[in-house]
């Protein structure tokens, strides 16, 4: 017996500013492609993972997401991008933290929870393991694009400003900056009715090097489930972090007794937000329910059930 | 108004093997010492917090259990270690992954939550964090113990006997091997009814350079939160991951009203066991109730309520 297939994206929230809408219509584009991806996958029969990953590695190469190609730029004008997965099927995972030199983050994470040896890889070994496994390795400057490098630059010259203010006082954290945040992810329900959430991210402008985001971290911007839901997560990364907030999701369904929207929807204001996290996330349930909150201006995301049209949105 | 402070640690759970009461006789003696270090933090009025850093910050510098000083040997034979602490008031948490050279990576992690940039920090810029703060900074091979090099050794040969055998199957892991997990941690709750945990480690002898373990992912070996309980735990560390252990045992307490006790229990025998993972926990909870479940052969583990003696056992 099969269940029709759920696919979703996001490419990011934060504090998107809203923009004329011939500036928004590459974002559509862009997210319908990476859907296809995935949908591909998922229409042939394939597996919730292998469709998380195709959608996710489509998004790490687009240059308009902080994810692969387009990562934004550390403190250190360098690269470090971090990226999870994980198969609700088996509660099998695996992530890849701070590495600068694989096209593909994502897929380097799937590399990871195949070789089974660990769960979590800092960046020398996961680089090495990319290497032996024949993915596709590139010079650190491949991820570089000049408008994140202006945004480095930027975020770097109000700090610069608001320091000399007031010498007292820590800078604030540029939430309100657009892009500073960003994260790509999916997560997808097969006809076998197995679940799989993958998430990938360059981190955030001006973070400092070394810094181990949600992303990759079972259980805070990446979690699945088969009993339950899979999520992928984006924002303020260490709020996320903090509120484990991927398995606050599956615990509100799991002991909770939600549903998969009210457990992401309170996951959100009642766990994240308390915390000042700002961001949001896209949830399948086991039953193919999908719910995107987020609590930012808005998130960039995708969605389809099996047999409609594909829909996209960025704000509210 | 006051509460009675409640203060256990565990130094390492894992297939410990029975041996002369003579020969643990050290164990117990150096847990009674540890547990003095936070008494005498709770005792004057301390935090929890404070506590918890005290009580392990002392089993690092304890050549018998698998943290700072006596860790056991990566692969390369080298060392790599973890830590995480987090405060149950206020959500803050902080860990480092795969430090070399800081004689207490649980301070380590304490300056990464202060410093407030970052939740999980890698190891160089861990390092540098840890200078800039003053920690004491030691040689690699300060972490080295001849005891623990003979472990590696002993690994090594006899996955090398198996591989030799049957070249077709991966060698087990040897998870019958004495010592070859272990970890420390401490949980507390202080006379103002903050809760806080910790928790430290070496890794696992033998272990691909690079793995992060559980031990510094909040929610996964460390996890704290005021309204519900403080969890450190200690096992098959990637089983712990994708369990999010500690925050399923709040997550019991909280969505599913159980409690300390009962949702330790549960979290052990229904979310980790199920997986594959051996190893257990200490647990506090806001009532002061403590629970100490495990599923290896044995368990290091000391506890005091206030005005009570100090407790220690090994096996169950």
């Amino acid at each position: 017996m099969t269940v029709p297939f759920t696919l979703a994206l996001h490419g990011g929230a934060g504090t998107i500013a809203p923009t004329h809408p011939m500036a928004e219509a590459p974002y559509h584009e862009a997210m319908r492609v990476a859907m296809a991806a995935g949908i591909t996958v998922l229409g042939a029969g394939g597996s919730a993972l292998d469709a998380v990953v195709a959608t996710v590695a489509w998004l790490e190469d687009c240059p308009l997401f902080n994810a692969g190609h387009g990562a934004v730029f550390c403190a250190d004008e360098r690269h470090e991008l971090d990226a999870g997965v994980m198969d609700g099927r088996t509660l099998a995972a695996g992530g890849v933290a701070g590495v600068r030199t694989i096209r593909n983050p994502v897929r380097a994470a799937l590399e990871v929870m195949y070789e089974g040896r660990c769960v979590l890889m800092g960046a020398d070994a996961a680089e090495r393991l990319a290497a032996e496994r024949g993915l596709a390795i590139v010079e650190p400057s491949y991820f570089s694009t000049p408008h994140r490098l202006a945004q480095l630059h930027e975020v770097r010259a109000r700090r610069g400003a608001l320091a000399a203010l007031d010498h007292d006082r820590e800078p604030p954290q540029d939430e309100d900056s657009p892009h500073r945040y960003g994260t790509v992810g999916a997560v997808a329900r097969d006809r076998r009715g197995h679940l799989a959430a993958a998430t990938s991210t360059g981190g955030m402008t001006n973070k400092v090097p070394g810094r181990i985001g949600d992303s990759p971290i079972v259980g805070a911007g990446v979690y699945a489930n088969d009993t339950t839901c899979a999520v992928s997560c984006t924002g303020t990364g260490e709020h996320f972090i903090r509120a484990c907030l991927g398995h606050d999701v599956h615990a509100r369904m799991r002991y909770g007794r939600q549903d998969a929207g009210t457990a992401a929807r309170e996951a959100l204001a009642q766990t994240l937000a308390p915390l000042g996290g700002r961001g949001g996330m896209v949830v399948v349930g086991r039953d193919g329910q999908l719910a995107m909150p987020f609590n930012s201006r808005g998130m960039y995301r995708a969605w389809v059930h099996e047999g409609d049209e594909v829909g996209t949105a960025i704000f509210k």
